[in-house]
């Protein structure tokens, strides 16, 4: 609800089109649809310029495909992150043009129509084992039209395999880095590139990772000043924040 | 130590301008200034767009003194974080111009000749505690010529404070939220914002706030998903990362 | 056992109807029921107010449907927390009025007359997946005889969602909120009303959520000083408070 | 800002008295006073029922006193805590009214007529050491006109003292226990009163206390239902709460 | 080995029966018996006054039994402590005088002539689901013939239940405790007794019970001194150390 | 409060020598001194066995004074721990009979008759700087009449200082082992002896120390099963225990 | 990539072989196979003397196959750790000379030419339930060559078990200790030998263990200067560097 | 005290030059010196290798005197740690050859005749807040007689600052590596040398360092498996294991 629709609604108060009692349940009214379980926000879009996303862990295929369906029906593109194989299937059911990314564990419906990707964004991960957060984000930007370049398995306990990819590293708008056990790759790509650098620490490691937070607290004391860093495991929320950045960087051209 | 310069150097080395062996030497050489207890990097600025900065906490008066005569001696702007009064002292006999931040502990000496800001951030606290380190970030942003909006005290628990400057907040490119306590600003702000909010947890609060850890752990789990989040306490890292952020957007243009 | 009932005693035994040594017997034997693996203490509305409730998780089916009988032997309103759906259906073959809360995990049996509510609790969820621990604070609550009204997924990533409910917030004799991920919302909640909060960690969220930590943290370092805690998922813990809280609320008309 | 007062604007708004635009502005600069440092929210008793108080750590004794110069103009009673004795001379230097309450780190202003207090807050502490935060608590109910019943010293390694002032804990409409060490003092009083019991954790203890975090754990997870919890020696908050209990208790004669 | 062994071995080598080599040999062999993946200290009633007990957790049913054999081949009491039904079953065929004590997942073999039992051990638990690691403890101290007074469910929230078994807390010659939740119930009976208290944290509990750590942490503060604890769950390290103490106090008659 | 005394009081109620209001009165107030910072239990010697303790930190000179004259004043041995060189000096001022332990922070004044030690307890350290806790346990045994024998600085990187006394160690009849770092040396003295050693975790060590949390958790861990424990530091509490287990092996003969 | 490789291309370059482009692409390609899931390092034993391992947890039997099939065809020796059953059933299938270590979850495949051993590593064990850990250690260091000794259940609780094996000890090169629980035993062993100590903390134990945390905080708190720790479990660490330990002392002879 | 002292022993027993009871006391009487607060082991070179060394942390400059001149009585290289300015000064006073160390807090005094060092130790620092740590290890490898490269300031967020220094770090025959923030250092350097790296994490941070944890953690899940860890800050702890290294390395020519 932005400035502009509360002084149109103000002025329809003034101009008596409206009495002061409907206004103040417009002001309560519009911005969601209450579906019992869930209150849907179609105008997110508008207001904060990337859709509302279905976080489908904890919740019952059937609760994440009525949310899916709604929010379908508003015409946007549509994500659900944490979707396991169940959820899956009954989603597809409905939207055989629905896709399910396994290792992603993500269900996105294309709808927009296609365009020129906006901005650039490279997306690492140290190891193997840090590549299903890694295509989490991936498929998170794919579908928020962003190009991008996935280089995987650069971890720094051999350094020559990211120095070799070092030139797809420094023509990215912004870059991602997945990583668990010591989380030191973030570090040394902040050292390497000139754009901000978005740490997702993973949960991969075992005795004193602590599930991911030796990689969590490796990622916030980072000495390079243009890494910030995200939850443990959320690639979601990297690629997210990811696509705004890269959106403003495509504008220079 | 980009691409071009490692080509111009094998030529150099094809051309017979210049030995294998010399060029090794020039690899290792060139990128800094070793002055025995630090190795100055008058390069970064080449390489990653913004200078290297002076991190003057648990360094003695005359090291950092000695660091900032060298950056300065370089041209770049140079900026000092963590400074006690006794560093400031001693840099302002040196630098009459350089100035003293008291407030966010910072010495900043302006080199570069003025030109108009590029981009513009949005600079919040929750209360009047968090306000050193949103000024060590607005010091910082405003030294790499960003246009820095302050707006302090807007803490959630008067939500009535943040809702009346919603205005200046929609119009940054940018935001950095600083909080202590709970850290529940930034998913407020993020929902508010189509843009990266930056999170700040402070050290600001008592009992078990333990140091900032329950702002830091509540910043990572902000169900608003443009939030990344930097260090306790570390308004410099946030303000790096928002200034090329910032700078990205100002593009547009 | 209160004074009232030490001075009879006292007084039976000063006229000579009880001996000493009877007299200690009874004041170890009155005040409960042993049943072997379970002392149960029938006595207990009258003197804190509210029945015992049996928290089932860790019991057998067997054992917590011999402490429901008993209970219910004795006349009062019967609850059973964390009960799985082989304890309900064992329950619920011996006492079909009984009614299983499958959402909320709760077993209830009224027994107690009809009467009107005392007091209003309103109840909020931060999102979807916080509804089974608002639920439990629900169904003790309505059993206890308050009026409840249900505010879901009203979290602070979407503000005006939360403020499009702020009439049936105000209303409340109390509040309470459960939230997990960061748990900001007693905080803001908390600047809305004048009555007290009582926040429930709840333990949706992953990594850095750490189970539910974050939240609990995130809500006792609230900056509004109306927000009281409970233990994580502890629905039952904040609605039995609540119920007092609204019960002496509820008498001033 | 309650309904009434937004209904009020936009009746106005509809009559003509007032544009759309001024009342957009309205609805942004009334509820507090910028003065530079900090926001004052003079209109907090009027939408919440107390008013704001003053959290003077981290703060300099100019910016309390400043601070405190603008709510005593405003005629509502005012409170600092965490007050040292600097911040104190330089209060009452301007206040001689004002009083500093040293154990309990406060200063008061009493500017409200004198009235019977509403509702009876007990105040226990479990030993000696713990006396400063119950004290805090009890300056704080005291100043919004509760009675108040101290009962220190009572922690349950000496059984007999608690149950010898349970008369007086029977009482009260709320009970408020501050204890460190184990923190095992407020599930036993949970178990002798029928009315809420807030339990505030201090810092008193040493090795695996860690600072009050022990106590904390063992107050969350109370077995006595009627127990809520507050932030680490965090005194005026549970007052805070207890008072809002207590008044709408005393309600009832 | 103890130091007469030592000397009349030495004395054997004076006396030239034995050659220093050999006596070297002795030194290392005598001591344990090496079946590959245990060595079984059959000497260690001798040395330490009770015999070595299995540790079954994270042994095969095979090895358990295996180890079991060799040990009752030596004559002694034979105790394996966390035994699965499995391990039970396989011991159980072997040795049909074997007791498996299921909810106390132990098993017992007595071959020690019956004698009156040595000392007096309170056992007490605060609810219900401690029992299993109070059965431990109470299977432990019989099979160590001390007399054992089982005290279940009187946890401090029901004060009465506990002061009622008063009389058979104050005959006991040292109490062991086995709480979980808050872990209060070792400090107020701490209080009540002029013996040694011997604290177990049990596991029992949920959310910021952090699987007992809160209980452990409450006990380790207790303001009772007579308090000393063991690790989480350790129902039979309690009983070992107080069996030790029960034969010392029932000397004295 | 022992039973025989109850049962006195009751019979002089039935006997008419007492009302029941007194008597309730009686049971209220006899047990302590309430001096109104405190609540002197005098008693306790009597239910206890071992008379109330001062735990001066936290407390000014002036209180602890104040509590420890009135302590004098009843006859018994007094002891405070935890006690600065102003406090000794203030209670050595009034009492100069009563000895400064200066390394153990403890003030002692012995009132009581001459008499026979009753029981041996060992006390070790492991290192040099174990030294302060390992003296606070020996002020304590040897104020409460045990005999005690002193083996410091025997860590297990040097076994053959800790098998040298080992012959001191065996003679005992309850162990306390002091130890920082690792805390490995009570599963080591645990595996020699056959009587209760009590483990004191100190916050001697560095980094990853923890303050003596790591200490505490090796202890916790071990593997011998007649180790118990008690919180960081806490050589009073070790000793208290210790003495209760002294005092009922000593009658043995 | 070690100097003399560099200054071999860079001579390439010189001479015209090669070109400056072309040598930029050979740094960049040669060191590793890209296989999509996974670059394969086949030079590391060039360049770091022991080949790369894989860590076949979180892959695929699917994946860690064909990683091993593309390592077995460079003609290395080749060590899976963390292996699965189903892992070795694939894996073998293929590599019907390869090896599976159930006990250790490893899976071997010797292709190198034999040779005598170089260097003498002995491995302990403190529990039986410590020896999977120390038979991946000792599988790894037979790979690689070095001549293992097996040291197993000889814990510091009977400490006669460790004694007798001292003079195995005594003539290794390197020492590897696993241990859970307290983690004790490297600190007495490193009082006992003049070599270096390498401290496997083991997730063996409960409670207060906290999966292995325990045993890691004893470990890095050892009183013994020759003992360096690895990661909780990570008996393939320890036995790396224990060989690249062993190996440089085998050169002595 | 090793096996042919023993034997030695024995035999004069056997030969009749020593009673059994004279050979008992020996055995305990010859490893150390006790003076009371201390036990000095003489004979620790010839049983481990090296020295015992004194940590000043927590004693007395007297205390460390003391020590200090009965081990350089013994004709030894003496070593004293964490010595404060007051300790050096006292120590200085009676040894004027010995050497204070300032940055490193060390004292040295070198008696033994002076030979070649004997292996090469590589020692890094991060930043320049890391070299205190890095000096402690300095000192104390050259005092026991290894060459000693310093490459201080190579952190990875400037990576050419350590590939510059390549060279350096694979001539050594260990390396040592000391970094705070997120420790990343050892895990790069690890993939560069194929030698032991010993990482020692520093308290270099500030907020989520806590005190150097966040290093620790990272170094121990370090993904290169020749790393290993010792405690936070312990410079000392990591050269005498490198030392050892070291010596056996350099025995190969």
């Amino acid at each position: 609800m932005n400035k502009t629709t509360l002084l149109e609604l103000l002025a329809a108060v003034q101009s008596g089109t409206i009495t002061p009692t409907d206004a103040t349940q417009r002001l309560a009214d519009m911005p969601y649809e209450d579906i019992g379980h869930a209150r849907i926000d179609h105008h997110r879009t508008l207001r904060l310029g990337l859709p509302e996303v279905i976080y489908a862990q904890g919740k019952s295929p059937q609760q994440t495909t009525e949310i899916f369906t709604r929010m379908a029906a508003a015409g946007t593109d549509v994500l659900a992150t944490r979707a396991d194989t169940a959820t899956a299937a009954l989603v597809l059911a409905s939207f055989p043009a629905a896709v399910h990314h396994a290792s992603a564990r993500a269900i996105t419906l294309k709808q927009s129509p296609p365009e020129d990707p906006k901005g650039h964004i490279a997306i690492l991960s140290a190891g193997t084992s840090d590549q299903p957060i890694a295509e989490e984000a991936a498929v998170t930007a794919e579908l928020f039209n962003s190009k991008v370049t996935r280089l995987y398995d650069v971890g720094v306990a051999g350094l020559h395999r990211l120095l070799s990819v070092r030139d797809q590293l420094t023509s990215a708008d912004v870059v991602i880095v997945c990583a668990g056990m010591e989380g030191a790759l973030p570090s040394v790509v902040g050292g390497l590139v000139g754009v901000p650098v978005i740490a997702v620490p993973t949960s991969v490691g075992y005795g004193a990772s602590f599930d991911g937070a030796a990689a969590l607290l490796g990622m916030l004391n980072s000495c390079s000043p243009n890494v910030t860093v995200v939850n443990i495991d959320n690639g979601f929320g990297a690629a997210y924040t990811a696509v705004l950045i890269a959106r403003a960087s495509a504008r220079r051209s």
